[in-house]
């Protein structure tokens, strides 16, 4: 069984093939959730799984499944997978990489024979991205999903009823979508980086210990608007000193700090807006992100507490707008030794590392043993049509997967 | 002609009736130029100008003058005045105040039966606010306005066509409305102050030594785009913290090296704009005033050095975008002069001071003596319904117009 490997020309066809829907003339894809382009992937897969001898499962949050009978028949399953949605103008390898990696070690272990003491299930969730809700199908899968989280949705409610209907799907459906936790072994994702660490530390292999808490706000400077040419510079409460000092304020307290963790101020704007009207008003967002849950306490209490001395430094009133919170995921130790002893039997150097951005990962974690694989992004670059990982990487990603689900399997029943 | 005053209740009832036209219920006036209200507050004014048994002239510009032929036919005319029209949501004294006490120093000196050695006229410049073009009427009336300043106007082209076709007027009338500047003697335009340095130094009438040059730009830094969740912060190129860094350092410069100018950010944006992705480019306005030539020429140069310096310091390029400037103008000594006598003469507290804000009287200054009378804005406030000024102060306001107008019409012809 060590020595087992995916097909690489087999994969890379697969690759070839996914690119294509949705592709960008700048060479990315352009696959919304439950978009005409992200449907017709999905149709593709179908095809794939169903044409794979694999077991095609839907079930009523739109997740596509791939069952593999190679454990007892009421075994559990260990999933393995990730999502087909982009976001808009995005890369072809999130999530498209898990996916058809997923779908890749089904396939070679279904060829090769092997008898485990768990099924497997290959998976493409709806929605990770949020251009509709955000982890979504793993959420419903989850059971995390509530009806208030379809009420006000991050893509706008009428832009999520559409989706679903053409997709066949409703709210009913995606709250019921529940799957019985017994039924789940655990569960394993490849992934890029979307980060330039692994590059930077010459890792080909990334051992995912958490994904990030993360927690952001709206917070609005008051000050009173002025004429511009009349009043004197030193009688102004302009708004705009208060947001701005605090914009260079957070990212200093975050290098100094907190270099675990980051902060970002991505939207700003000034009231009323003109060119000769001192500003009244300044609105940012502020978004912050750690790995550890005692830093990421200790950083979102830091920011809030700069923001008030900055207001009060410029005699400037503030507003705190909390909007919401995802604490901080660690990942299961058993895959984490998984992924290690997979990437050494394979050769493969590689480091642990938090994942700065949200995964499905985070919503099978409270479950079951779950766990992530990174392959490294060239130049850092994710959410773009720069994004790109050499083919070898992509390889070796698979071939990490494989073994460790192999591990994962005779670890979780033995 | 040292003890004629004006009279204080007919002053009071125009400025009265005139409120009306526009009112807010918060008590200021919403009276943009050429609008409905604007039109019937210049109806009303073209009744009280015939009724007051003055000469009513409208020019193709649409200002709206008195003629009082108090001195020899073919003299020149000294002109009094300012404009009725506000900015939206705006008070009731700005520009108000000025036209209705050049009418009453019209009428003041008519029942008195006074010769001089000029004329007197009374005007009510079109749109000085610039919510058409800015100081349209006086530039048109100067002569100064060009087809260039029409094709792209502050309020939008379509705005422009559709309030001139509303108020009988045209573009080509616009560019025909230049007056012989000989015909002019002088001009005198009493105004409140618009900010807080009178009340500051406790005087009652403002000798206004010039109106400030004003110039504006607008900036851009561009860093790159990238995910705020897995960039570490070491590895970004925000361009938000090159934009916050220019907008604290131009609000030090002035207050450090330039304690007589004013500078704003009045506007600010980031690109693209989200809670997670760090921004590529910040977009702001950048607006510099300054009286004196020397200083608004150091001032421009220190801030766009600025600019340079923080864009450098965050590794973020800059683009600068030149957009207008109008230099500074001096008023007549003369004026100043006759100003200083008039207060003197009615036992009024003054201080000479240049002005902040743009008004008609720079476009009169290049053509014949000029000058500004300022009286005191309670809290300083102005474009707003907050703005205010005392019965009492308004009234030495147009005292003082009436005999600085006295002072200048002997002195200028002897």
């Amino acid at each position: 069984m060590d020595t087992l490997r995916v097909s690489s020309d087999r994969l890379k066809a697969d690759f070839t093939a996914l690119s294509r829907f949705g592709a960008t003339p700048q060479g990315g894809v352009d696959r919304p959730a439950l978009s005409e382009a992200h449907l017709a992937a999905r149709a593709w897969l179908r095809q794939r799984i169903q044409s794979n001898g694999l077991e095609l499962r839907l079930d009523l949050a739109g997740n596509h499944l791939a069952f593999l009978g190679c454990g007892p028949p009421d075994a559990p399953a260990l999933l393995l997978g990730s999502h087909l949605d982009s976001v808009p103008d995005g890369g072809r390898f999130d999530g498209a990489l898990g996916v058809l990696a997923a779908l890749e070690v089904l396939h070679t272990v279904r060829e090769a024979g092997l008898s485990l003491p768990v099924n497997l299930e290959a998976v493409d969730f709806t929605d990770e991205e949020g251009t509709l809700v955000g982890l979504m199908g793993s959420y419903a899968l989850a059971g995390h999903l509530k009806a208030d989280d379809l009420l006000a949705p991050r893509g706008g409610r009428q832009h999520l009823l559409a989706s679903l209907e053409r997709a066949g799907l409703s709210e009913a459906g995606l709250l019921e979508a529940r799957r019985e936790p017994s039924s789940l072994a655990g569960y394993l994702e490849l992934h890029i980086e979307q980060g330039p660490r692994l590059l930077q530390a010459g890792a080909q292999i990334g051992v995912v210990t958490g994904i990030v808490g993360i927690c952001s706000y709206h917070l609005a400077f008051i000050g009173r608007a002025d004429h511009a040419g009349t009043t004197p510079m030193p009688d102004r409460l302009d708004a705009a000193q208060g947001a701005a000092a605090f914009t260079l304020a957070v990212r200093q307290a975050v290098l100094q700090d907190f270099p675990e963790c980051v902060a970002n101020v991505g939207m700003l704007r000034l009231l009323p807006g003109a060119f000769n009207i001192v500003p009244r008003r300044a609105e940012l967002s502020l978004e912050l992100r750690s790995a550890d849950p005692q830093s990421y306490a200790q950083l979102e209490a830091s920011l809030l507490e700069l923001a008030k001395v900055e207001a009060a430094h410029y005699g400037l009133d503030l507003e705190i707008e909390f909007l919401n919170r995802h604490p901080p995921t660690s990942l299961s130790p058993l895959a984490q030794q998984a992924i290690v002893q997979a990437a050494d039997s394979l050769g493969l150097s590689h480091m642990s590392l938090p994942s700065g951005a949200g995964h499905d990962a985070q919503s099978l974690a409270p479950l079951c043993p779950s766990g992530m694989i990174f392959v490294p992004s060239q130049a850092g670059a994710s959410h773009s049509p720069r994004e790109f990982t050499t083919w070898d990487d992509c390889l070796n990603g698979a071939n990490v997967l494989l073994q460790a689900a192999l591990y994962m399997a005779s670890e979780l029943i033995s």
